[in-house]
């Protein structure tokens, strides 16, 4: 099977014109916005073009279906409020591309999909939620969006053809393509990541309790202040987390709110978001005792208290290895010696299929990093050897 | 002469029975409401029956004057809108009580005063401001309070009453006595504080402008992360200030705004806003050098941007030394071991005064260093203690 980087990009940039919005090669296609339906719609033509059975599921996912048993390749066409012209629309015309490819070729049988409302309007990846298992559809249905509109009344405008939920066991896996949405291949100059795990993501509120004052009449020994407690446990934290880390885990103080927030007022209270972020639940757990010492430590030598608030988590989730195989193959064969093995540091479609079907991922560049921005881009010569990786990889997958 | 220290307790107390409000000894009075107006009418009814000749100038500073030149006593009966019984109204009745004795034995003369809005609900020592000539009148009732009443309107309510300002050289010092406000005296067991001077105080809100980043994606090593550069920059900050600084030095790091302050994103940009109160103007000068090469050094070294906004500064102010000694004679007197020197980190009406006039003040401990709050308290021992301290050095300097 040979898929056609012209036909691939003709695509790209049709699809990007469904929604043009903001600067350069900006789009916004909400979910279910009049934009989204367009697209889905044109997607589906596409689909039938190329020989392959459209069908849209309650949730709005929506399918191009080879004949029998195939291998599934997409992601998702809605973007956020600002978005790019690449993130999950990549990978659904990548993943249109290698199965109309395939079926040109006669075989093997490939499917392609774009989930709904990954990027989150009503719910977090709400549509591969919803066909995993993991969200019920009527759970969702009371999910609102921003501006009060619900995915129960949202989904009414692809109501009249709709079809049933699909069997999981109609795909032999689940092979997702993105932008990395971050600057490592950018930086390093490779041109492919292959994705080891999607990492898991803990988040937790913590506040420091210090004693408000005068900013003139308190002296500093005297003081419990309690921004001067978050700096400490910053520096700490930094100095102790690097004996349990590796290179690719992240950590992040996001959000600070001080107490009363006047210049002239010894702060009295620091909450503060601690988010933190691994491929492994167990290095999770054990920089979550670091955080977790470390304030409390802080705090005595203070005087003050600290409390935590629940630990919000998401478990991380490792590739299928087989999959992961064929697409280091592939990559050594198109791009050899500019690909490397990476953890994604954002949630992806795959996150969640991996849980009913064996699912990998593939990261091409984002220039400078950008994402979930107007102005995110990516050279087509790497969109071209991202999709090409992509079908080596999907061929000897679903042969 | 013999100040009654029964007479001043009582005094006190049925002072803060006009505005009483929530728990304890509260109290709200704030500038030109109408317990603020009933209040300078008891004021005033008092220095009548004391044979004091009770003056309202325009600015609604009330003085109660004693016959020919005369030294001033005096404080402001005003409160913030949440407000304890002493805070002024303290250096109002003991000025009150010493004019009084002072008439009671033939002299020395001493008047006695209440400035008006010292807590500032139109300015800043609105009072005091206009009678030492820093502020125009005209421009004072040009001032609005939080509520849109504006400071010519709220005045009116003493139009009917109010004479000529007075001049300056109708006296020939001032004396205040007020609660520290802090927690010195009373964390130490000290009885007395004479002030050496009124800090200085310098304000600059300072930005960091990194690189706003997704919290997944984006690598430690290639973040540019505006809070990890305001940690940095204070950890830094309070170990180099060390080397300059003195033990009544206070700096303050009181309002933070992250940007976009999200648990999710790498923040972008921090602003904060940096304080620094000394009595000495070189001091305070050799500070904002270390603040502003720290704060450049660490932008520097993460490769951001750093941006300072304009130095808003109130000048130190110095008690004069004459007035000075007196206090501590007295104080030597009447709280032997029990007084030391020290700087006011608050803004008073003497810092105004100091201007136009010598002035000296005096503090007594605040219980806990409560202050600005309905709880704020001391022990009435103490009080008249530091009224003892006041009278001594008054009879003195006005002899």
């Amino acid at each position: 099977m040979k898929p056609n980087p012209d036909r691939f990009l003709q695509d790209l940039h049709e699809l990007r014109q469904i929604g043009a919005a903001g600067i350069g090669k900006g789009v916004q296609r909400r979910a279910f916005s009049a934009a989204d339906l367009t697209a889905r719609s044109w997607l589906a033509d596409r689909m039938r073009d190329a020989d392959l059975t459209p069908h849209i599921d309650p949730a709005g996912n929506t399918f191009g279906l080879a004949d029998g048993r195939s291998l599934l390749v997409g992601s998702h066409s809605d973007t956020q409020p600002e978005g790019g012209w690449l993130d999950g629309a990549l990978g659904v015309v990548a993943g249109l591309e290698i199965a109309r490819a395939a079926k040109d070729a006669g075989g093997p049988p490939i499917s392609c999909v774009s989930f709904q409302d990954e990027e989150g309007r009503f719910g977090v990846l709400t549509g591969s939620d919803i066909w995993s298992g993991k969200l019920v559809l009527a759970d969702a249905d009371r999910f609102y969006d921003t501006d009060g509109v619900c995915f129960a009344d949202a989904r009414t405008g692809i109501a009249d053809i709709a079809g049933e939920f699909l069997q999981h066991d109609m795909f032999n896996g689940f092979l997702e393509m993105h932008i990395e949405q971050g600057p490592y291949l950018d930086e390093t100059g490779l041109k492919i990541g292959v994705v080891s795990d999607i990492v898991g993501i803990c988040d937790m509120t913590i506040v420091f309790e210090g004693r408000q004052n005068h900013a003139g009449t308190t002296p500093m020994h005297l003081r419990q202040d309690a921004f001067q407690a978050l700096s400490k446990f910053n520096t700490l934290l930094n100095d102790r987390l690097r004996n349990v880390v590796t290179p690719t885990t992240v950590w992040t103080i996001g959000h600070i709110a001080l107490h009363p927030n006047a210049s002239s007022v010894v702060p009295g209270r620091a909450e503060f978001s601690m988010q933190w972020r691994d491929g492994d639940a167990d290095r999770l757990a054990r920089m979550e005792r670091v955080i977790r010492d470390t304030a409390s430590e802080v705090a005595k030598d203070a005087n003050m208290s600290v409390n935590f608030g629940a630990l919000m988590g998401i478990e991380p989730v490792a590739m299928d290895q087989r999959m992961r195989d064929a697409l280091e193959v592939a990559a050594d064969q198109h791009a050899p010696e500019l690909w490397r093995r990476m953890p994604s540091g954002a949630l992806h479609d795959a996150s969640n299929i991996a849980t009913v079907l064996p699912a990998a991922m593939l990261f091409v560049p984002s220039i400078g990093g950008i994402s979930h921005a107007f102005d995110e881009d990516t050279d087509e010569a790497d969109l071209v050897l991202g999709l090409q990786v992509l079908a080596t990889a999907a061929e000897a997958l679903a042969s």
